[in-house]
Order: C-alpha cells, then structure tokens, then sequence
C-alpha cells in the first residue's frame, strides 16, 4: 500500500502512546507493556489498522500488535485507535526483523491481510510472508502452538500459501474459495464464520468489485 | 454422467475378459486376479474410462481398476480398452460396496476425477464422494498409508474437499486453483504436473471453455 506522506505522520508516531518505538526492548517480557498474561495476537501488515482497530476493540481480553513496514499508512492506523478501549500496540518493521522482537512463544496467533502476492519473477517467492522460511519464522514466534489466519483477493497466493502451509506441515481448516459467498463449510458454518469476519480496506473494495476472497487458517500442534 | 443406453452394452459387459462380474470373490487375493503383486490403483466413478485406460496404458507396472456405477457409461470404456497392453480391470458398483470388495490395505491410491458435486440440498453433502464418511472408508482400503489424486472443475466441491481432507487429517500437496494455467507450485512444479496429466473427457471439455481445474493430492501415513 502506498499513499502520500502526511506532514502529521512522525508527529503522530513520535506522540501517539500506542506506538512502540523500539519493540526489542520487550523481547521475552511482553507482559510488561501490556500489564497482563493474555494471548498477543499480532497483525502482520496492518496497513492503515483498520482491521486490527476493529478487532482490538471488539476482543478486549487479548493484547493486539499491528506490524506494518511503512511509516505513513500506519500512522493512519496509530490515529484512528486513540482513545479506542483496547489493547493494541503498533510497530513499524520487517517481517525479517520478528525474531528481534519476540521470544519463543510469545505470539500466539498471526494475522496475515491481503499481504503483496509478490507476482513476477520466480525469486520473489521468498518475499511472500506466506514462504516456508517465513513459516519457520513464525513457528519460533508461537512456540508449541500456533495460528495463522490469512486472507487474500489473489488466487495464485493462496494456491502458493496452501501449498507452502502443508508442506511445512501446518494443518489447515476453514478453507474459503470465495470467503462472502461459499455455501459448504467445515467444522464452523460459513455463516458464522462471516458473522465474526472483520472486512480490511482491500476486502471491502475487492468484495465491492465482485470478487472472491480466499481465506484459511493454518495450525500446528507440537 | 447419463448417456443413452446402448444396444451392445450388456453383449459388451458379459463378454469383455476385463469385467470383474464379481469382486467380493477376489476380496484378499487381488493378486490371483493380477497374477502379480504390483500396486492397485482405483479411479472411482471413471466415467467412460478414458482416463483409466490412457494411465493403465502408460503405467503397465500398476494395477488398475475403473469403478463406476453406470453399466451404460462403463461399457464404452471396457470396449475402448479391448486389445490394450495393461493391468485393468472394470467393476460396476457403488462407492459403499468398496468394502465389500477390497480387505484393508489392498489398494494404494485412489483416482477421483469430475465427481458428482451434489449441490443443493445440505443433507446430499455426504453423498459427494470427497465426504469425511468416505474418506474413511478410502482409509480402510489404503490401510497404513494410502493417496487419493483429486480433479473437479466444481469451485464449491473442491473447497468442500480441501475442508473435509484437512478435518479428517489427511495431509495435502499439489493443490492446483487453475491446474493448466497455475503458475506457483510445490515441490513438483506445475509444468511437471501438467506434462504428466491426463485429460478427462469432462477436463478437456471445462479446460476448452476456459474454465478452470482444481486439484490436489491427498495423503496419510499411519
């Protein structure tokens, strides 16, 4: 996502007490930011936060992490949560950089929105956050048990992430081939699954313009 | 499939060498009908054999068995294979007879291509051949690890599949949203596959239009 920069953006980072400046300070001790042992569930691509805005107000009982690489469309994020009751936290980084961050164990679930399909050239594969090594990245995040949920607009991604959860030997379930529309289910009704589904911005207007939605959940239980 | 009774078709199924009239009679000996021990490959519902009869052809180092329910539908594939140098054998029956046909661990893969997708009515679901009651059964044939190689053209069978192989822990690979046209792929590439595939009658018909073909491979190890 790329939009243009705001002249409130690095006032906004540099004031906002909901951004986390340098996140390695709290590798092995995250309970200590949030003041509590529940689950952290973390957003990777966040974008302008809408998603994990919602959700973080909706689910007080776990600590959100929004995770975004680019300066200027978190900052929308980071405004849009202020004065918002929930528990959520924004960093600005590389999804190389996680390990830095994070002992462990210590994130819980993964949250992967409409994430770059990376298309192209065949080398670029390994720079979808979806690539096995970053699946081995995430497995040492979330310790003995883990959970990734994904969602994209773009079929070959999916088919490229399907392929990588499994051959990494994820679990799947919840599979959707077109999230808004699908009839069969599994275990949970594709009813109930849209009832708790939050629409990111790119699922909006994707959604808006007819087109499917694929989405899954990856899981390992060590 | 429904095509229009043949005039030859009962002449046909009594006379072929390759009918099995009945399979409960080689129930633990499928080799004595082989006179070898070399894999079985089965393909469930193998329509007009098309399929089934190019593999055998190809493949003369495994068993085959074409299983469909339409004596009509079958008999074009028994006549297409008259002559042909392979290890195939033809069974009418339907997919809960297999049972009654085959001791656990007698067969090593099965094929389901095009299958009938039931859509409609909710309870039809466990009609659909890819239902987890199947698969269990499809287990106790395979005994301690067996594969099923899955193609549909029909979007809400194959997300209906991928959910029901994923609850019932099975493990997948090679899962294809635009089999001829996919682009990413797994340890094998596309173009592997795609060299190594045979067209259904049903494939080429959909490919022709432009539609696209799912597939996936499905597997366990005990």
């Amino acid at each position: 996502m790329r939009i243009r920069k705001k002249k409130w953006t690095e006032r906004e980072l540099a004031s906002s007490p909901r951004m986390i400046h340098d996140p390695s300070e709290y590798k092995g001790c995250w309970h200590k930011y949030f003041h509590n042992s529940n689950p952290i569930h973390l957003e990777l691509g966040c974008g302008k936060g809408r998603f994990i805005t919602a959700l973080s107000s909706r689910c007080t009982e776990i600590n959100y992490l929004a995770f975004e690489r680019d300066r200027v469309v978190i900052a929308t994020g980071v405004r849009a949560s202020a004065g918002l009751e929930c528990s959520l936290g924004f960093i600005v980084g590389e999804a190389r950089d996680l390990p830095n961050y994070f002992d462990r164990g210590e994130i819980r679930r993964i949250y992967l929105n409409f994430s770059d399909p990376w298309p192209g050239k065949k080398k670029w594969a390994k720079r979808r956050l979806t690539h096995g090594a970053f699946l081995d990245t995430y497995k040492e995040l979330m310790g003995d048990n883990g959970e990734i949920f994904f969602k994209t607009d773009n079929k070959a991604l999916f088919e490229f992430s399907l392929n990588q959860f499994c051959e990494k030997g994820w679990n799947l379930r919840n599979i959707f081939l077109d999230l808004h529309n699908s009839k069969y289910y599994g275990r949970t009704s594709a009813e109930d699954i849209r009832r708790e589904n939050i629409m990111t911005e790119y699922e909006e207007r994707f959604h808006s313009m007819g087109q499917p939605i694929y989405s899954c959940e990856a899981y390992y239980l060590n």
